[in-house]
């Protein structure tokens, strides 16, 4: 058996793993009603105008503005209704003095006028029109290309696409636009021992947990979660595995890292491509391996459920984010009094899953091999390397998953 | 025209919306795989023990712990190694007194053992093993049923499902669930300038944005968009766009509740269901209306980009998420300095798009018709009804979107 003989620090974990990945460069064309969260892959400018013409920012009347200077209520002026254009419609005449066109929000400016006096500022009888208020020139008028210029870089490339983004786009009349391809997850559970939910237990065998999760957090993250089947562990077996997944963007391997005969995964990383390192100073996730093989990043998982989940969320998710051109996550903390004392294993950084229950952070943490420990808690505590008690009444952290 | 007489405040339109709205009944199965971000409908209640067996949870040696006691590095213990268990296998023998066999991790323990030697704690000649360190009962052993019992409430029906849920339900060897369907959303944008984006604009035209912007706030919390057609200003086209959209749980529909001639949805809504109210004291997003027609909530949502967006975040996002069963959004919240003057309407609560530049919010409103306002905004902060001006360097509470 090949003990686990050096472990590296988180940081360097980290460190390693961010000058290995490179951002996605495959793009590809989606329609717009598709596009949300996606990350725009060329940038978007404009070629129109929008709006793409004058138009009434309120229902009312369509004016010359010096027809209306110096009316009040008292000295109201009435102007000729001439048209009344709907919103979609275009007003066939022109306004000349003393003239207006009724007119709806939306609706373009007739030729002659350059402002609206709005509804609440009229008195309507027939076609005559008292003007009661007087407005400016350009006053409750919506400017040609106001919102957007013609040649305006609206949106650069990079962008990840919220709603209002999405809705630029629409403005300018775009119904397909080019993404970057969503990374590619392979997904494999390695070990004998590993059978599909669904499928009947052999005695010594378990069901597969870290596909799901998995799975499940790279589909959180921007990636398209690719399940593989199960692979046992035999070194040709694995080999077949590996060079099936190849085909993705990255690997991820979950069991097999550990000390152990049948570590594997190490063997394979290290014939096909290179072991970058192998043991984290964390708790837990300590046997976690990373490498690249043809140019794609390999993470190899340790097999303990909450293990293998913790570790994606500190390596295999800011890995992803990056690789996928998503802005890194803001981890969302809140601060709190511990409610029960912590014992950790010095000389590793230790996570630490915890419930909040009345406004205290209770230790949710059972064993690394216990995923119901993990769907207990609300996020976890990080325990420095070199404290081994964390009295009650200490003010942690939580990061919230 | 009919103005919009009457409004009422915020507090209160969320209030009417809430008493109003349902949570969603229909359930639907689906695979574990597809799971992550659904609301399950039923409790998931194991009928097995995780793990299904005792097992090893170091790589080492599977002992009768009382074999051990007393040793220790200058005094070993020999004991014979007569098997050698992989994970995935079961041992064929039963160890007895001065036996051991060799064990992965994960593996069952064998019968006889009652304990597990690390391997770092022996010393291997042949089938000569020497026992460095004692280990008690049960040390090193995963129990049956340690992480789930069978009989135990897993997971309660209404839970969202995270990663760590996902496999607490893969644990259990269940490869499909019930869950609550996501609740489908008819978007219709109404107006006769309304065009789709790719097709040319007529004069006086402009192109769908609302349509874009809602489908996408819809799909990032928990909603199915139903993109519907654009309904033209007629009161019978409106009628049968409303009938189809009936088929849906939720009705959006934007443009067509501004005063005016043609603000058919009132009367559409009036006509087939009931009015709950027309006009909000907010801005931008005043002119929003809410009713019911058939037990279904009808949304009318400004026709104004940034308004119909903003009032989606305030109204739609919670509704939706409520109906959903989806957990209330934690808003994510800055403080900061305000870096220039913003006059507000007095008598109306205020939301006023800010990006954030240097550590200070900067107004990033231009026009409730801007859509590009929004695009380029971090968040918003709101002014109370009865303040008219906030002065620079006031600290300001943002609400990033």
């Amino acid at each position: 058996m090949r003990p686990l003989t050096s472990t590296i620090p988180l940081d360097e974990a980290k460190r390693i793993i961010n000058d290995t990945i490179r951002a996605i460069d495959r793009t590809e064309r989606i329609a717009l009603l598709d596009a949300t969260g996606r990350v725009l892959a060329s940038e978007i400018v404009s070629t129109v105008d929008v709006p793409p013409f004058a138009r009434a920012a309120m229902d009312g009347f369509a004016v010359r503005a010096e027809d209306t200077f110096g009316t009040s209520r008292s000295e109201p002026r009435v102007l000729r209704r001439i048209e009344c254009v709907f919103t979609g419609q275009v007003a066939q005449r022109r306004i000349g003095a003393g003239e207006c066109i009724e007119i709806a929000t939306g609706a373009p400016l007739p030729d002659g006028a350059d402002a609206v006096v709005m509804v609440e500022d009229t008195e309507v009888s027939g076609d005559m029109i008292r003007v009661l208020a007087p407005v400016v020139p350009r006053q409750n008028v919506g400017r040609q290309g106001s919102d957007i210029e013609a040649g305006q870089r609206v949106l650069p490339s990079g962008d990840a696409l919220t709603p209002s983004r999405v809705g630029s786009i629409a403005a300018l009349g775009i119904p397909t636009i080019d993404v970057y391809a969503r990374p590619r997850v392979a997904i494999l559970s390695t070990g004998n021992e590993i059978v599909e939910p669904g499928q009947p237990l052999a005695p010594g065998h378990i069901h597969d947990i870290n596909k799901y999760t998995l799975a499940s957090i790279v589909s959180m993250h921007g990636g398209v979660a690719v399940p593989y089947r199960t692979v046992s562990d035999t070194i040709d077996d694995l080999s077949r595995a590996v060079d099936e997944a190849l085909n993705e963007d990255i690997l991820v391997f979950s069991g097999g890292s550990s000390v152990g005969e049948r570590d594997l995964i190490l063997d394979i990383i290290a014939a096909k491509g290179d072991v970058l390192f192998h043991g984290i100073s964390v708790k837990p996730g300590k046997p976690t391996a990373f490498g690249v093989i043809g140019g794609k990043p390999v993470f190899g998982m340790p097999g303990y459920p909450t293990s293998c989940l913790t570790n994606a969320y500190i390596l295999l998710v800011p890995a992803l984010r990056r690789i996928a051109r998503l802005p890194a996550l803001e981890p969302r903390t809140v601060t709190l009094p511990l409610g029960q004392r912590v014992v950790s294993a010095t000389g590793r950084h230790q996570f630490y899953t915890v419930r909040i229950e009345n406004g205290v952070a209770m230790p949710a943490f059972k064993a690394s091999g216990d995923i119901t420990s993990m769907s207990r808690a609300d996020g976890y505590i990080e325990i420095p390397e070199h404290t081994d008690i964390v009295e009650p009444d200490t003010i942690v952290t939580v990061t919230l998953f």
